[in-house]
């Protein structure tokens, strides 16, 4: 079962705003096991809508419009759909009740004439009554096909959409499509796909595998579509098993987790406390940690040493080491992070020291030399990467190896 | 001149991703006097690839793709490419030293076979050089209409349509349009709106206004479309100055301006330095402040001071004072940010402290309450918020009013 979404209206065209609820409509018709076969934006023009539908009507069974459905002259998605069903406007009473109501209940008590045309509905059309605003939505069936018209502001589409899920689950019956997304660090595109390219050649036709790349990290997507919704289930589970025996060290998680909600995880369980010295990477980890609510528990707090002048004064770190090894050396990311443990007190610390650039690097050290450093209550550890020459993306990516690098500690202890 | 905006990729269909690529994009385009005619996201199929160029090509003169440029299996926008233009792959020697060169940055050294596969490109098109990843862009020629395709990877492609534009815009000729971007912080949408209704009641049908809000900035656009660039730039600016008498408290800037970029211009100039002190922001100015390039003249560090201890110990606050007035007051506030100006020997120091939730409220300091602290060589300054109920929301607009309140210190001197 394929649909399709066309939303209408100039504010997306020109930019102005962001079309956020096409992916929630996809994500939702997902669920119940409809693909979106294509998502497009159009102008307030006539004949662009009305080519659009005879296209999606081509390609789709379902077509979901958004938008145009205001009060005011450039929103002309009510009379083109007239136009395309060849059917009129009527006045719909229970329409106009709860325009009434819903002015009542904002203070207002003067209705327009504008105001009363949104009551007006295509005679051939279920009406889709809007318990949000006062555009109502409008169901149109033909030639085997369905075509539904509803709002564009996202909390009154949302609240239709229930009711149009509804209608459109039992009216026709799906497949059944699971999603499971696999999160992994530490490791590019493509050498991930090298690695895994014969697993995924073996992958039987039914299961799809996507990657979704996002700063240093990368989302692997495994779809599998049928109609035994517990065999998919089990498929999928075997299949991810056979992943983590070729790239296992590199999965930090799955579906929604990220590393700072790992990491808060582990610490809350051990009742173990951590703390952090940042100096390329500016207060990132600490706002990744602290972004994660009741971080409190676990987390006291951190020096944020972007002077050397700092790292000395405050977490201890030698001049000496500082003159005869660099800020940016394994001597010095050892005692910062040997310095904060002690300082503020905890089980764990993280610290970090780099050349963010776009200047300050050198042959022996070029831009994108990060140290990383992990205490725990026994040890220490340091660790070298090179991450590329983009300054906003060295202190991400610092960041998230650094979360990482402590809950691989915190896990196999 | 029309030019339709087309996304490959299952992961926008599936709603795993909101499409923001294609918003930034209808923004620029429209920079240069370029509508957009419609947005479409397609799936990674052959079939439906080559019949949406076949439809944009009979609207539009511009056709815009992106995505599907990765080097897995998944990814078919080359090759359809090379099937849509009749063409066939060549290996690029440059485009190959460019994935090196990045490897090398990133100190990886092992190019894969798939990675070889990134530096093919069709023979028929003119290869637009990826400065900041390993897929190349393409354009092509054909009956007097461009196509493009670019990265799906938000940073890579925001890079090379610097490249693109410069390119269109050498190629057709449009109207002139020209857009002003005023700046303010510290205000609602609605509250501005109401301000300064009469003045946008009266600007000439020429001059469009519109509201680009974003979490606690308004970026206000005026854009003035003509033939005579001078005079529409004079009348602009008028309209500016007329803005200035009724909102300019919250006016900080314009265009591509930020508040952690004025701040540090403003410190350099004066050859100052500033420290932070944070609590409820978590780090977050920090980060803010070290994101522009050669912050490290000015910004000395911080203590993230989110465990009450750390306040005590390492910035002096009174236990007396956490005990009588709480941590999220303004006594506290005062001896945070008198603290870190002493502590790290700066001449202007910030603090925050607040409850950023969803815990910890009460009916005194509900969740949103949060005091940001200024320093400066003469004296502190100290001020309340109530920022609304999101941990988020909360963060990031602390941080703002923080900066701003810095910069206006600055200025005002």
């Amino acid at each position: 079962m394929l649909a399709e979404i066309i939303t209408i209206g100039d504010e997306i065209l020109i930019g102005q705003i962001i079309d956020t609820n096409s992916a929630w409509m996809a994500q939702q018709l997902n669920l119940i096991g409809i693909k979106v076969k294509q998502i497009s934006s159009l102008s307030d023009n006539e004949q662009h809508i009305l080519a659009a539908l005879e296209e999606a009507k081509s390609r789709a069974d379902i077509i979901l419009i958004t938008g145009g459905l205001g009060p005011t002259k450039d929103d002309i998605t009510k009379q083109t759909l007239c136009k395309y069903f060849n059917t009129t406007l009527r006045f719909d009473e229970q329409v106009f009740k709860n325009v009434e109501e819903l002015f009542r209940k904002r203070g207002r008590t003067e209705i327009t004439e504008t105001n009363k045309k949104q009551a007006e509905v295509p005679v051939d059309c279920t009406v889709l009554y809007n318990a949000v605003g006062t555009a109502p939505g409008m169901w149109f069936e033909k030639e085997s096909k369905v075509y539904v018209s509803m709002p564009g502001v996202p909390h009154e589409m949302k609240k239709m959409m229930e009711d149009v899920l509804t209608r459109l689950n039992a009216k026709f019956k799906t497949a059944v499509i699971i999603h499971n997304t696999i999160l992994l660090q530490g490791i590019g595109e493509s050498y991930l796909s090298d690695m895994i390219t014969s697993w995924e050649d073996a992958l039987p036709s039914y299961i799809k595998l996507a990657y979704l790349p996002q700063a240093s990290l990368i989302r692997l997507r495994l779809s599998a579509t049928g109609n035994d919704e517990a065999a998919l289930r089990k498929e999928i589970d075997e299949e991810i098993k056979k992943l983590h025996t070729m790239a296992g060290e590199y999965i930090f998680g799955y579906e929604a987790d990220t590393l700072e909600k790992l990491v808060g995880d582990l610490l809350r369980e051990k009742r173990k406390t951590v703390a952090t010295a940042e100096s390329c990477t500016g207060g990132n980890i600490s706002r990744m940690i602290t972004s994660v609510p009741g971080s409190s528990d676990y987390y006291m707090g951190s020096v944020i040493a972007y002077d050397n002048r700092i790292k000395t004064e405050m977490l201890g770190v030698g001049e000496e080491t500082l003159k005869k090894f660099g800020a940016v050396s394994e001597e010095t990311v050892r005692e910062m992070v040997s310095g904060i443990l002690k300082k503020f007190k905890t089980d764990y610390a993280i610290a970090t020291t780099g050349i963010a650039g776009p200047s300050g690097g050198s042959t022996e050290k070029p831009v994108g030399t990060v140290w990383i450093g992990i205490a725990t209550p026994k040890t220490v550890i340091a660790k070298k990467y090179q991450l590329g020459s983009d300054r906003g993306r060295i202190v991400i990516e610092s960041t998230l190896f650094a979360l990482n690098m402590l809950r691989k500690v915190l896990i196999n202890e």
